[in-house]
């Protein structure tokens, strides 16, 4: 297997998801970072780019530039788009234009338009596109997914997915926390709650059940004082099928370090999920037993790398989007198909979907929790 | 202590709740069962009472005549009505009129009217009522009630309850499962999950927090085909004060025996608990550590009578309203105020409150979720 | 069914468990208390005696002339002894010898000599007898019982038994704590953590698994200054059969209130239990998933009499053992055999196994942890 | 930062822990895998070698002349060895005496004169060696090991810890399965479970308490028929300063897949911690309430590189043992002490101890469980 390189645009010192992100490569051993538009601040791009090594040519100014000089020969395999998201749509299109292959953290975009826009680019462009939703990396998520498909639990009749965080229960933008200042502000983050976690919650819920939701009826609060985003959202959802759902995303939740949970339950059986016991699923077959299914144990179908009872963590799960990724890339040269694991990793529909629903829930809180389409 | 009289009306050779109001009323040490009118049937229900040692003449083969009879000197102190749902207004019009005390099982009737009919009833009569929400006997939801109460969590912004059981997952009442027979038919339940589990749900969520839901929308479904009730409910609540609440109750939750929980989140900190450990309950202050507090521990206002660890379980809590009760009525009898404890037993406005939140839920489901007024 | 007529001997104002075993043999339905020696002071005897309602005649000031008073006809079916640990062994003789039916509370008595002076004795008389290890009530305990029996697990490798709890990790008994006093009291109790809560631990190793332990290797602590008894013991266990074990009991174990778990591997699966979540049992068989077993749901053999998902607490598990007693003396006048269930309630067999264990691990302690036989 | 250049001895294709030992290396952003003696066999050590992109000429038959090769500038800065355990002292050996810093997979040897032998050469040798105690790496331990030291539980008296595993419940040594072939291969692993997890339970007890064990009573046991090695410990320990433990190590577990959990309770407070809840660590302060204290969160002193609510997994916890060589390595190389942190990393001595541990276990064993020196 060739090495891959890998570019990143964001994610300079101090950046925590950047460092994420550059674990993750790095554990999968398919990737080795050689370029980067690091910050927005030149000197402090050219800065972190020393510190990780990078060949000060290879150290951009700007994005822009660096699609420019590494869509040739020799350039780089895959970006990785870790901006704060208002500027996640100009750089996806500087690549999709230089035909560079993308993973772009997620909510895709910062608005419903800019995803619809990077969605045609990106039907016009050369390139692939991966959206990180993480937990779409955790094997016990595939796990549940793959069983939703094999009909483990019969048609979903209720799906219930909740996000709780506790990071925002206090003004922590007016007290100098940066992640707090850009994730708050609109004209960067695009929407609050909504779009940090509660498209990780929606994501979620389709990737497990396989199903689109078709409309929802949302309560959006603020709950702080003085916040210019929404930081709690409660809705009812339909989905396709005639399933029901609830979802609640919060970052006033006191307590919650980072509860995601979904239960799915159809009329064959249930499953539950949480981040935090990721390498455990719960099932109950309808008339059996409840039950705990253990990463890479008996009968699952994801077994990673580690034997069980080896905890995955996040930086595993995001470097299985990595896997993903080098997989289709290797695939795309090599003139075969992708293994059927790798086409899990989320892609630029998912990514549109993610507005869509915060799009939908803006729209719903605004009228009263009228049921909208998404 | 005098040892009060008890009457039941329902609660006849197999009907497992009334056995279970009578361990939960023996346990308390302050109640004799004396009188009954235990079957619509009467020959089922003088061989109930044969049973159970009543005197023969005190085995009434119906309540009018059981109440009248037993509001004498020598007679009862406390009805306890344990009949399917339609039969409860009737059953304590006939003991308000008597001037009994009554302990009513819950929902407190099958339709709002009845409810408001007997309300009206009960402010005329003489007669103490209660009404059994069981999971007000648990220590630790008394706790929980206390803690919001006294300020430890803050202003209350979020409130999450959940009842899912799976119980009627598939159409348990085309099999002879005589509960699953009346409790989905409309003429004697009222209403399906809505009365069983849902208003179990929405009265945790008032008694814990203190606070009154003013409004819901929800989503009203039933899953199973040919059902002639609900069985599966989401919904969205508003409460006064501008918290936020959604509700679940499912009677199709395959691996959800009895799995009521609650969450409430405050701007200082969030409670939970779920009757499922019971004996414990969560607490997070806010930039605190997530705290276990144990029944009758360090700290804990209600101690019940048992060292901590000893689990308390639900009989032991609804003994727990029966000993409200009795102290109520010691308390009238002796023309003191009860025990500040005593007055926790919910009551005929929490019957109340009951019944419109169904009705709510019926009307805001038949027009699409519409925010509806409780 | 007739109404069993019960005696008390200890139990008076303020002693929990007496309180416990009134409220769980009141809730059974089979009982009516009416004889006390509630006491060893005569004035708190009478007084208790009057607040629950005795007639005074039966308001005994010692055990001896209530043993033969009420040993005619008319006089009580059942004497449950719940005095401090040196009493139950001249209690219990007092009862045996009148040929009165005896609940004794554990461990029996204060000393192995005197629980085989008790064995003799209970084998010359007419007198059934029971002690009440509670935790043999709990539905999930029998259930486990009940799974090793039908080779669920296959031939015991391994039990794990510990019993920590908190409430004498200071000196306790230093401040005037009654239950702490005689608890640490050698006179009184016998010994510390052993005879308290290590009898229930090894009574529950023996009970799930129908092993007998042949011999134990003990470490014999006192952690706190001045205290007189053990507080802390470690010990291994060898098994009829082969198998191996572990047991830890502490009185000095800060942040468990009555941690009491057990966990059994053959070799064909295992089963884990935990009085704290006395609901579930956790069972694992080979090559397939681990699964929660809950109370009273499917393919469980011990339903009790309520339905899943309500939780059994301390109290119904301690009724339990007042069930089985009733049916046995109900089988015995009957000239019947009582119901195999009613034959889970422990005996003076199992009384003595405690003291052995006592015995056993005092001596083996003292040795240096020699392997003593039990 | 410069980085780091690293070899592996051991790990080839198929051997899952060498792949573990890279994915934690790259991460940590330090280390660039650049030379491997991968396998005793030579054709597979220079396939494996290519497939990870290994210069051909660094590509090594065996560790002796990669030990000597490497040791030259330009040479490897750290060599992992990952070899089966009776290669770990030979391996060692070369690098040592190479002067190449090493850090070694548990048990540090096979035997505990290889161990000795080594600790005599590692005393001579200018070499940094560390032993991955993986568990050593998870944030919630090193908290925990800060803590006890920070006095937050006081005087530690009883220490309990468990490591069950069910992956040798039966003889899949026999059914080709390589990983149980060699380790119940008493020449390629010296013990069983007591080398294989008996070490890392050992290791676990004297890093988080910061005690030593002086003394253990052992039973050690082979369940499965035909096995060379033990696959089941039970043992007492002492530890200096009068604290008290028991340890059990199991390879016939069903229904754990790696459970290790230890409990640490002292007279001011208690501790907990599994693994497979490895970012919550349990407290519970005297006369407070019990608590769970998350990753990353208030008041934590181990924060690592994610917020709270993002799970540390395996992978991760091995990483921080490179990055704390790897700024062992850098400080060497500065003249500057390293990190408080870097030092946790675990060292010869600590490998010492758990061939001590294991050899006084044997020891112990076939003398019928005598106390003996560790």
């Amino acid at each position: 297997m060739r090495t891959l390189k890998l570019g990143m645009v964001g994610g300079g010192n101090g950046a925590f998801f950047g460092a994420a992100h550059r674990a993750a490569a790095a554990m999968t051993g398919r990737f080795s970072m050689v370029a980067g538009a690091l910050s927005s601040d030149p000197v402090r791009a050219r800065e972190s780019g020393h510190d990780l090594g990078l060949a000060p040519e290879r150290c951009y100014d700007d994005f822009e530039t660096m699609a420019k000089r590494e869509a040739t020969d020799g350039g780089i395999d895959l970006v990785a788009v870790v901006t704060p998201n208002h500027l996640h749509a100009p750089a996806c299109h500087a690549f999709l234009d230089a035909g560079v292959n993308i993973l772009c953290d997620k909510p895709l975009t910062a608005t419903l338009d800019e995803a619809l826009a990077l969605r045609t680019a990106a039907a016009d462009s050369a390139s692939l596109f991966g959206v990180a939703y993480t937990n779409a990396g955790f094997d016990m998520v595939r796990e549940a997914r793959a069983m939703v498909a094999a009909g483990e639990i019969g048609t979903v009749r209720v799906v219930r997915v909740v996000f709780p965080q506790e990071w925002l229960a206090t003004a922590a933008e007016a007290t100098g926390n940066k992640q707090a200042e850009w994730r708050t502000d609109p004209a960067r983050s695009g929407a609050g709650s909504l779009g940090d976690i509660g498209t990780h919650a929606f994501h979620l819920a389709e990737f497990i059940t396989g199903l689109s939701a078709t409309a929802l009826s949302a309560e959006v609060d603020t709950f702080v004082t003085g916040r210019r985003v929404d930081d709690n959202v409660t809705a009812k959802l339909r989905f396709d099928g005639g399933a029901k759902g609830l979802l609640w995303a919060s970052q006033v939740a006191i307590g919650e370090t980072n509860g995601l949970r979904i239960d799915v339950h159809g009329d064959k059986g249930s499953l539950g999920w949480t981040v935090e016991a990721a390498n455990q699923l719960a099932f109950a077959p309808l008339g059996g037993r409840r039950m705990v299914i253990d990463r890479a144990s008996h009968g699952t179908a994801f077994k990673g790398t580690m034997p069980p009872g080896h905890p995955q963590g996040f930086i595993e799960a995001l470097a299985r989007l990595y896997l993903d990724m080098a997989d289709q890339i290797d695939a795309r040269r090599d003139g075969r198909a992708p293994a059927a694991d790798a086409l899990l990793l989320p892609g630029i529909r998912d990514g549109v979907r993610g507005l869509r629903f915060v799009d939908a829930a803006l729209r719903s809180g605004a009228e009263d929790g009228r049921w909208t389409d998404i």
